[in-house]
């Protein structure tokens, strides 16, 4: 399934993709958030819509919000492609990178990139972000994936001076609002054949910057869950963001970065497509 | 006020701290979270108070919750005391060190620490810890204390071979289950005279380690507030917690860290105390 919420920001419902049509299932009663997710919430879903062949299609283009609400956590895992960390001039991670995004970064994934107050340096990175679906703690490799409700496409909007020039931790340059655009739709985990071999690619006004694939992670998406359930309790719902491909715009020298007008275009093979215009604060 | 939440993990009902006396305010029907905050709880539940002379009191002793429902983020200000910030061995920061604790750490004052499997350093901090009282983006720090709610104790827990030693970003120390006690109450920002002259100390096994004031901060709670809200929206219920002053036991020669069975005692000033015996996950 391609679980979706449609709507103004703050008032989205609920909807699931089939072919090109969006299906409401307002009268499932059941937002994507925690409680759906850790009551077994996809699989009441895929069997209700058995159920129930005729609901209403919403008429499109309709605004997508991001296809779950704000989860506990936003977790990003850093340098972990290995073209990436040689662009950025910084050695491959032993282990795991991990640092956070405040969830109030959370949009839909077409809404507008608003480059904050003073940013000189707001850069991209396309990330396939994994979806919780049990509470995890402490869970082997072997089993992680079985903790996993779906995937979606997310842009790690990223300030670089924030993140690096500004004293200490990244999470100052990950955090700005509009920074973390999830979406179009979160695909469950059996749409996805292998995790560890989708294509991701990002394009800067038409230009393609990022032409990746998740077979080039450092660490792959199971022991990636694993591995972070060591260090804290994930929650349904919550976020990891497995890290980006080489061509962030930090890589390039000079560095490029984001303009008020530019078009951001971004994907994951599978999980659709986004689509940011920038603006300033 | 002194708002408190108490009752078993997960079912906790609000209360008001009146003396020694915990004064059940389940009937005024909200808990206190974002939307209690944000819709003027404080002041609506001060009135309501006034109209209800005759509420019932609570038998104690009664387990504390954390005494507001899991914030959208707890944020952490890093060595944001001189004397902590040379016991560690670190440079004073030219600006705030921000890094953040998943919220899945929150507990109860008096609840169990759970020492991390595979840890062998773990250590306190005790912390004030600031409650967002309004949404707050790009906020002066002439304005910033009204958006303030109040303010209780924190322990920030900290494994420090997981935060220091373990590849890159301090949020893998900081967000282990139980890492973050809050309580036993939030008092309101108005019961406060200075929050930039409280005292803050903390026991180990009856030693004193840590015996602070605020007055030693390098970055004082108006200037923070602002601050963060420069990089990211702080909802309300959001939590700054504003760093430690020394006496950790990451500052030892050799460290001392908290092993089973130890009992961390800490409070601050006009917020009470908080006490929490160790035990190995």
């Amino acid at each position: 399934m391609k679980l979706l919420r449609f709507g103004e920001p703050g008032t989205e419902k609920p909807g699931v993709l089939v072919g090109n049509d969006i299906v409401e299932v307002s009268s499932f009663g059941e937002d994507f958030g925690e409680k759906f997710f850790e009551t077994d919430g996809i699989a009441r879903l895929a069997t209700w819509l058995q159920q129930h062949p005729d609901l209403p299609r919403v008429k499109q283009p309709v605004r997508l919000g991001a296809p779950f609400q704000r989860p506990s956590k936003i977790i990003c895992i850093g340098l972990n492609y290995s073209d990436h960390a040689k662009e950025t001039g910084a050695a491959l991670p032993k282990e795991p990178i991990i640092f956070f995004k405040a969830t109030t970064a959370l949009v839909g994934p077409n809404d507008t990139l608003v480059i904050p107050r003073n940013s000189t340096k707001t850069d991209w990175e396309v990330e396939l972000a994994v979806v919780i679906g049990k509470k995890a703690t402490y869970v082997s490799a072997e089993e992680s994936l079985n903790y996993v409700a779906g995937y979606c496409v997310h842009n790690d909007y990223s300030e670089r001076e924030f993140q690096l020039e500004r004293g200490g931790q990244w999470v100052k340059g990950k955090s700005c609002d509009t920074f973390a655009p999830m979406g179009p739709y979160m695909v469950t985990r059996d749409e996805i054949k292998d995790i560890n071999n989708v294509k991701l690619w990002l394009k800067v006004n038409g230009k393609t910057y990022q032409d990746g694939t998740t077979a080039n992670m450092v660490f792959n998406v199971a022991f990636l869950v694993s591995y972070v359930s060591q260090f804290m309790t994930l929650l349904p719902g919550d976020v990891i963001s497995t890290g980006t491909p080489a061509g962030v715009g930090l890589g390039f020298n000079p560095p490029i970065y984001i303009k008020p007008g530019d078009v951001v275009e971004l994907g994951i093979e599978g999980m659709g497509e986004q689509r940011q215009v920038a603006k300033a604060y």
